[in-house]
């Protein structure tokens, strides 16, 4: 078995109001910026998991996405990366 | 002036104590996940924001990570990416 680092992003679907999306959004105009649009909050998991290949820890990784870490009525996610732990 | 969208990942200091990650390495175990170990849950940030070139969104973006996005105190950010937008 090796160590694995997996990391996923997961965001409200572009079809779901994004509540703390529009306030950072509002905020960042507050401040200053100017031209900023659409802004969108989403979770980013980075993950430390045992597993006998990169494929197979690819596969762990997504199969916890499905069961627990996205909500799939409301989210989607990205499996951004696997790769051996330092 | 262009759209672009910039993508940051903003995570909690690896010396802070992550509470929700802890929550979901132990959900995970739960759900029958062996080998799981270490899990951090931070924030992942997509915005529209124009600026006259790539350079200048990504310097746009860093100050927002500095001044709203990331509290500088417990978490780091990564500004992964810097595209024009669709």
């Amino acid at each position: 078995m090796t160590r694995f680092r997996a990391r996923v992003r997961v965001m409200p679907r572009s079809s779901i109001l994004d509540p703390q999306g529009q306030a950072v959004s509002h905020a960042l105009g507050e401040l200053g910026f100017g031209g900023v649009g659409e802004v969108r909050v989403g979770r980013a998991v980075e993950l430390l998991l045992d597993a006998a290949s990169a494929d197979a820890a690819r596969a762990d990784a997504l199969q916890m996405c499905e069961r627990l870490l996205a909500n799939p009525v409301t989210e989607d996610y990205v499996l951004e990366g696997v790769e051996p732990a330092a």
